[in-house]
């Protein structure tokens, strides 16, 4: 991957005991291109993001122009992180590094390697007064009263770290850093999008995408609809979205979908559910699995309401997206 | 309608361009009565708002108050609206005025034009210090470091704006405004509703209430219930759930329904559903679409668990709230 | 139940018209340990916890030296409560103190007497400047502009008042103040958590545990899965989960489970259910209830895809978590 290898340079909070509680990054470069320039260091006299080679010694001038431009607190100290290639992640620094690659757009989810991410990334307490070791926090209310810990979690929130152009998330509480949403993705209160998971084009989510999980561009997940997951719940088949699909409200979803198939709402379907396979007459041409399917297009799967079996029949209509929905400016 | 023409006074927020972000509005008035006075202007003994035409010279006064009263940031500005007639929507300060209106229940969910809503309200980053332009987050981090963007979205929370009296809402970020919340309305964590949507007596929302549904009193949404909406999705039909309803956990709605009508946990009715009618002994009347009992009252939806089929029974149990619950003080 | 009689002391933020609005405990004892000790009361030179009675003359004392580590705001008072047994709640002292009880882990769900609690939690705004009356918030803004109300509700978040160790709750609002949750648990962004309520182990929670529900160590509650409540929609019968189970997302739980039984995602089990109960080779071997099934374990339950039909089937398949997203430190 032409992405590696990167310089990144940031800011980290501590714990009272020095511990590294988040990195926020300000600035990311390789030898193309600037990834990510926060605070407008490219605007300097002193310096051209574009002829720094990530081992140069400029190093030393974007840490000065960093210190320069914020006030650091007592308990936050500059990161320089060099990250030569797609090794296992082994510190904070590189776990934040590959999520902001992540939600910046630059690399899309199942192509980084991820391992070691959990032991990495510490557990946190997300306060109004920034991250905090959960331990501490108590002890911190004789200053801070007012604290709010709006999460305890390895991950923070996405819109906290990392705003992607053209979308909307109308709870920032429910995508977390590392997600990926493309132009035009539109997240609704009941949607949610883990880490290393997110659409590949407009997309309206009303539902749950799960870590590893991909949506195709113009398709709709329906609220409260479900995709499985592979971190939990025993499944080790990755889940996608196609093209033009639709989730129905509270439908569910454990085979990977082709393009132009819809789930109808309140249908859960399993790999393993045994799926009437119909003609466009309507007549029954065989019993399948349902994971025999995967990634078939054009797929209409819904549940007979007067036999209660699951039926899978040829989709003729077309999903839409409204436009107004999408258009997030 | 009667409760135009309107005059409203209140503050905006900016972008650094000077683009409005927000309006917070805090007097709205008509000819015949104070709709809103958040900061006792009437208390003053310069003005009785009573006796003002919206039309007066009253409006420098006015102004000259709200500035007396509030201490304005940099990047607020006050504005003062007259709205004439229900016209659709053209500007951010009409699209907050109407709804204001809906949150403050002045009026119902569909009775307002709100054609063009989209357009006019610009995507905002919801922070812990105000509105923000989403592309001015990040420059702003050199001078606010623990910036907190809790939404990215057109629309604001709407306890951020108006409570209602006798309301609960376990989790603010899920009620926009411009929703229509009735006294006695509980609205649990994994409720919902958006603008223009909301109850019209005590209820207990544990659901979604999509745009332009609404929901008579004493009805109870089960926790994850979906209601179709029109936004997304395709369904032309305004979906509504009538008095002394129950929609079970985890169902799902796609047609009106009367009153006293249950839904079981679990089951979506669609409108395309066919479904087993049955009369009071249990035996089978005849097989309809869903859609062709819409607005009927006294029935029981449910999936039978041995045969599959969705069957409408008569209802004949009655939905209670609990009283405790809904003693909002 | 020996826990009491109890000493409590802490902080009470009162209205404009000094109504208390919350109460938060610093310092919790009875006659054999010190339950809460938040300030590091216990390290001071002049008193030692386990020497006090809390009939004793050292409230005084404790008192002092709360004042001397916390400064009050104009609108706080300190609290000193005596519970000397578990009578109903008459006071919004007693209720927090009942509720910290619980989120300490002192107290299991279900063992205390709660009765009254509702009437004595008066409906709150919280937000970023402490508890707030509700019908207060609007003329606070001439002095806050940026008040931000993020739950208007007589019970707080957990995570603003209690952290306990070992859990991960990626979404603090979601989890009120009484829920109980064991070392290893992991609540993720759809899961939910009411007072009185909770895990006796590790477990993975991505569903909604209503009032009074408990979940056995080693289970898995899929996203957006129900369990019934007692608190509304009439169920009467307490619900539980028993250790290693199964929800399955978007399904329903509405009867107590045994051990590891399993229910197939998307399928809502309510008591009333019918179930056709199959032995190891597939024969059905009677239709019962899902009542009747109460407490058993073992137990796979899921709709047959072809048939329509719940099924009950022996269970084979053990469930286990994923290890390395419960180590939450």
């Amino acid at each position: 991957m032409k992405i590696f290898p990167l310089l990144a340079i940031g800011v980290s909070t501590e714990s009272t005991k020095g511990r590294p509680l988040d990195v926020r990054y300000h600035l990311i470069l390789n030898n193309e291109k600037i990834i990510l320039d926060n605070l407008g260091f490219n605007d300097s006299d002193q310096v051209q993001l574009d002829e720094i080679n990530i081992h140069s010694e400029h190093q030393e001038t974007l840490t000065g122009l960093l210190s320069d431009r914020l006030t650091l607190q007592d308990n936050q100290k500059i990161v320089i992180q060099n990250l030569e290639k797609d090794i296992p992640i082994s510190s904070i620094y590189d776990a934040y590094l590959k999520l902001y690659l992540l939600s910046l757009r630059e690399v899309k989810p199942n192509s980084l390697n991820l391992d070691g991410i959990f032991n990495a990334l510490p557990n946190i307490a997300w306060t109004n007064i920034g991250p905090v070791d959960p331990n501490e926090v108590e002890g911190m209310r004789a200053e801070h009263q007012n604290i709010i810990v709006k999460s305890v979690d390895k991950f923070p929130c996405m819109t906290d770290y990392v705003i992607p152009s053209g979308v909307r998330i109308a709870d920032g509480s429910r995508v977390r850093l590392g997600a990926y949403l493309s132009e035009g993705t539109t997240v609704m209160h009941e949607g949610f999008i883990n880490f290393n998971a997110g659409t590949l084009g407009s997309a309206m989510i009303e539902g749950r995408i799960s870590a590893g999980v991909i949506v195709g561009k113009n398709s709709d997940l329906g609220g409260g609809c479900s995709t499985m997951g592979t971190l939990s719940g025993g499944n080790n088949v990755k889940i996608s979205v196609g093209e033009d699909c639709l989730l129905g409200a509270n439908s569910g979803l454990g085979i990977p979908l082709g393009d132009r198939c819809i789930v109808e709402a309140g249908l859960y379907l399993t790999a393993g559910s045994k799926v009437e396979r119909k003609d466009k007459e309507g007549k029954v041409i065989e019993t399948v699995k349902a994971s025999e399917l995967s990634n078939h297009s054009d797929l209409l799967f819904i549940r007979n309401s007067i036999t209660g079996s699951i039926e899978c029949r040829p989709n003729i209509k077309s999903v839409e997206l409204n436009e107004t929905l999408h258009s997030n400016d």
